[in-house]
């Protein structure tokens, strides 16, 4: 019984026949040569032969043609792991001309060999206790350079404001200042004082950097020092890395995904992996419990249709596989297989006055994620966390933010300072 | 005393004013923020703030308006590994507009933690006993659902036509047919088998595949059944891997890099990773002993002047920094560290007829690299190997290839079926 992953391309050539295109990509990518087998030769190599599942030809908006092209890979050709998916997939095909690897499609017995996410977001709701509304994260507003006491107080302030989620920056690595084994001590300290005050649970995402071969270790250090969520540069370490520490036993708390250098992959019309495949499908398949990515909204722009497309990749079940087994089938496919769901946090330039617009677009299944936003409120730190949970009850209960705000005193300076867009 | 990487970025925009941007940049990247500091912070920041090189302004052949743009970061901002590096550098800015990382530079002491390629060119040739020449790398024409001894036959034949090294296909993974173990085994066995009648040493580059933690041990024990080079996918498992896999004690053989994937990132002008630090100056930080990249010449063309910018960064050393020290400094400087050289490996479309070519650009530090150019050959693979060797010596004695072939048939065959490119 043959199964298939299946992946899609979109591929721009102004003379190209896309029908032999993807006919040499299919054979090429799998047993090399098709034509020239003796017929013997060709039945026992058609289970390793890759098929066309679709070729559809089209013009962009500024006239340039192009084929978005499906090739169903036989599973057995590669090994269940991301890697190996990648190199047949788009290993050797990515050089060869204007081709962008637009979508995949796991197939169960690939599928089969992942886990995904250890919470998922229904995971991350359970540990913090909040089950019925977005949540809130907040990021440092600057790490380099400040030692322990700076970044306790900056930590604290963020978590009196009421956010559910503080994330290191990512680009805090190991430093004599604020070593990871001091500063989780001091910030998770600072989450407790804080609890105190405000009667609700927080996860700390410290970021998890060094040598491969000593990630699992530092995290699991980590965790025993009392983290209690870990940011991970997914893109500089490669998917499968994470998908070993998403299924490490002694990792058991959430790893929040970073989309550093993912923009060396997606932006490009004709080159690269696209934002959905990146930050979605692949970033779930290997373990992301939380998804960080470019909104569409605030200074790092990514179009609202792929942020939808992550959104998605995200939360929803991928549909069964295009190409279903050669053999003796009819029957009813048992269960289809499902990976937990992970939470995306669509982030940069997010202020209060956006909160409506988020949760337009993701609902309650979503993490609000500031930093300027909440740094930089005209009352300080801790009102800028306020000022966010705020929007998000007026978005919840369906009020006009401005009305919300003439009663609550930090959404309304927030809107003085940032607007509102509705 | 500081000292600091830099990086060079190319920067699309018809309007920004480009100082302002590379100043955003030397301040948000490292301590975040700067002119609202009070003078007292400033000094204490000094050290940890990005420093604006160079803004340099043009126009393309398209009349678009860029500026390249040189950041230097302090090397106290990050530890000293790629992922650190590439996150601090390209992290976030890779998702802000039209933006491509273009060179890097790194500093004396971060360039202390690497130990670089454990062979280099020199290394291999050493293996190989052979000083005087380019090498000839061949690569098995088709390997998906073949067995053993359809394997073995092919590598039987290439090694007869006395290739220097023979590498599997960087799609080939752990399968029921053609398992590691037992494919080291019944390859080293043809080499010897080879050697007995060419007597030629030959280098068996067995790709290393799995799970990322799992590697080193597969290396480990491919090494220990004989294997005596390895072939890496770098870009789908990380530069840290890679750098991890090459100083290993117990890896005691080359590592070719194979460029699967890179197309994800260098093509555009737009966005991305150039070639050159992705295929070059990276691979040979992280330790490839030879780094295969496509060539200007073949089926999958990279530009002339990106294949010689790679050349470049595999085989000279980067000059000194950029931004010196700002301590006590007017002594000479100490001799310039430097890394083993990795060996170019222009690949894709490579026959005979382009040697000469091939020659001209890389002189005798490469490694020639055909597949079709081999096994396509009219009299079969062995005359394929045959062709090549005789189109190298040829290229040396400085003897036309035309008049080279009047006296040596596999070379006037392949010129017949491919002709000269000189």
């Amino acid at each position: 019984m043959n199964s298939y992953c299946t992946a899609t391309y979109r591929c721009y050539d102004e003379n190209a026949d896309f029908g032999k295109k993807a006919a040499g990509i299919a054979v090429g990518l799998t047993v090399g040569s098709w034509t020239d087998l003796p017929e013997a030769k060709k039945a026992s190599m058609q289970p390793y032969l890759g098929q066309v599942v679709d070729v559809a030809e089209s013009r962009n908006e500024l006239g340039e043609r192009y084929a978005d092209i499906r090739i169903a890979y036989p599973d057995v050709n590669f090994s269940r792991d991301i890697p190996a998916l990648l190199v047949t997939v788009f290993g050797k095909l990515s050089m060869d001309g204007r081709i962008k690897l637009m979508d995949l499609h796991f197939s169960d017995p690939f599928l089969s060999a992942f886990s995904g996410p250890k919470f998922g977001m229904e995971g991350v709701r359970s540990l913090l206790g909040v089950h019925d509304r977005p949540l809130l994260m907040s990021i440092f507003k600057s790490v380099i350079g400040h030692d322990l006491p700076a970044l306790r107080e900056q930590f604290y302030k963020q978590a009196l404001g009421g956010v559910d989620l503080i994330k290191d920056d990512e680009i805090l690595f190991e430093n004599p200042l604020t070593p990871l084994e001091k500063r989780v001590k001091v910030c998770m300290e600072a989450a407790k004082q804080a609890e105190e005050t405000t009667g609700q649970k927080l996860l700390y995402a410290v970021n998890l950097t060094g040598p491969t071969s000593k990630l699992a270790e530092q995290a699991v250090k980590a965790v025993s020092l009392g983290a209690n969520a870990l940011l991970f540069n997914v893109l500089s370490y490669g998917f499968d890395t994470l998908r070993e520490l998403s299924a490490h036993p002694d990792i058991t708390v959430p790893i929040a995904a970073h989309p550093a250098l993912a923009g060396a992959y997606y932006p490009s019309p004709y080159h690269g992996i696209s934002a959905s495949v990146l930050l979605g499908k692949l970033m779930r398949l290997a373990g992301a419990d939380l998804v960080l990515f470019p909104s569409p909204y605030g200074s790092v722009v990514m179009p609202k249709e792929e942020n939808m497309a992550i959104r998605h990749a995200l939360l929803t079940d991928q549909p069964r596989d295009y190409l279903h087994s050669s053999g003796n089938d009819g029957e009813p496919h048992a269960g289809r297989l499902t990976l937990a769901k992970s939470f995306p946090v669509p982030s940069a330039g997010i202020h209060p006055g956006l909160v409506p617009l988020i949760l337009r677009d993701f609902g309650q299944e979503v993490v609000v994620n500031a930093g300027g936003g909440v740094h930089g409120h005209p009352m300080g730190t801790e009102a800028g966390g306020r000022a966010f949970r705020q929007a998000i009850q007026a978005a919840l209960s369906g009020v006009p933010l401005r009305d919300y705000a003439s009663e609550h005193e930090e959404l309304h300076a927030a809107i003085e300072a940032w607007g509102v867009r509705e």
